[in-house]
């Protein structure tokens, strides 16, 4: 039994709670409120928007030590919805790992939308969560939790790929703002 | 009737020339040997490896005056398989529009392996393809083109776009080669 520390309950934080309590395991919740509130889980996931991402760090950073830390943001310019707002080079989940030395830190959920999450579709194919990171067990424990959890999950390769699944989040979030697909629909993955 | 001058005969395109039959169009395919025959369409698909577009642009470049140019390349390092060798910022689109200054240059159907352009489907989802250009009327054409062909087309974005497609046509093509996914598979897109 593996208990999950989920910080953020916009869409994405209760989305994935309900995946890991669907996999057997059990998600702690936190919001904007549970400043105080220190987190037990094995797993941290980051679910708040990129921006809030470094504060939560300057809180908390110690209680992730020798934690699986997930970062799912998609640190988009929200004001051109043109660009993203790390160096192009470089990732959200770069910043986070550089932030975290002593954290196992992986990207994930963010090329799902929260609908797909809590439907576990993406059309006739099953939701397929990809993740990215540099170390194996900590990929694999993920992945234990979101298949048991009934959606996909695929190992996208080490960190460095975050930088990829970071356009390819950018670009779904483009094609849903301009209504080229719903906030239902998206991505999905054919093996 | 619109005549498309395929430039390659890989597996790219005869699967492109295929579409383009079927949408009742004319396609006209070239291989390496045909340096010496002029292209006469009013679009130009540039359906060879990324490292031969330079060639085909100093041989072509001044055929291409006017026309609509489709760039569906990957720049990948293909001998590490860990990055693209463009700038992290740019794309290898980009780099054909600044080479090729008074043609419409798009990048398109660099996110659909070729099994899936013939088959015209990834999984249960029509195959998608995915557009981005500055030229609104180019990429009208070409989706005119593409859902003739029996295909989805969207429009994905300005030129700028290029550079998160060939982010996802990267990770699609690790996952590929990895044996993560099929190549008949890779990302379907539901709207």
């Amino acid at each position: 039994m593996t208990t999950v520390s989920i910080l953020g309950a916009g869409n994405m934080g209760p989305a994935i709670a309900n995946i890991v309590e669907k996999s057997g395991n059990t998600a702690e919740l936190f919001d904007s409120n549970d400043t105080d509130k220190a987190v037990t889980g094995e797993i941290v996931v980051l679910a708040v928007p990129y921006p809030a991402v470094r504060e939560v760090i300057a809180q908390r950073g110690e209680q992730f030590d020798g934690k699986v830390v997930v970062d799912i943001t998609n640190p988009l310019n929200f004001e051109t919805f043109d660009s993203l707002v790390v160096p192009a080079e470089s990732s959200a989940t770069a910043e986070v790992a550089a932030a975290l030395p002593t954290s196992k830190v992986l990207k994930a959920f963010n090329t799902t939308f929260a609908a797909t999450l809590t439907s576990g579709t993406v059309g006739d194919q099953p939701a397929t969560v990809l993740i990215a990171g540099d170390d194996a067990g900590a990929k694999a424990q993920l992945a234990e939790i979101v298949t048991g959890g009934g959606l996909t999950a695929i190992d996208a390769g080490a960190l460095n790929r975050a930088r990829e699944l970071e356009a390819l989040g950018f670009l779904q979030l483009t094609l849903a703002a301009s209504e080229k697909i719903d906030w239902t629909g998206g991505f999905a993955l054919k093996a």
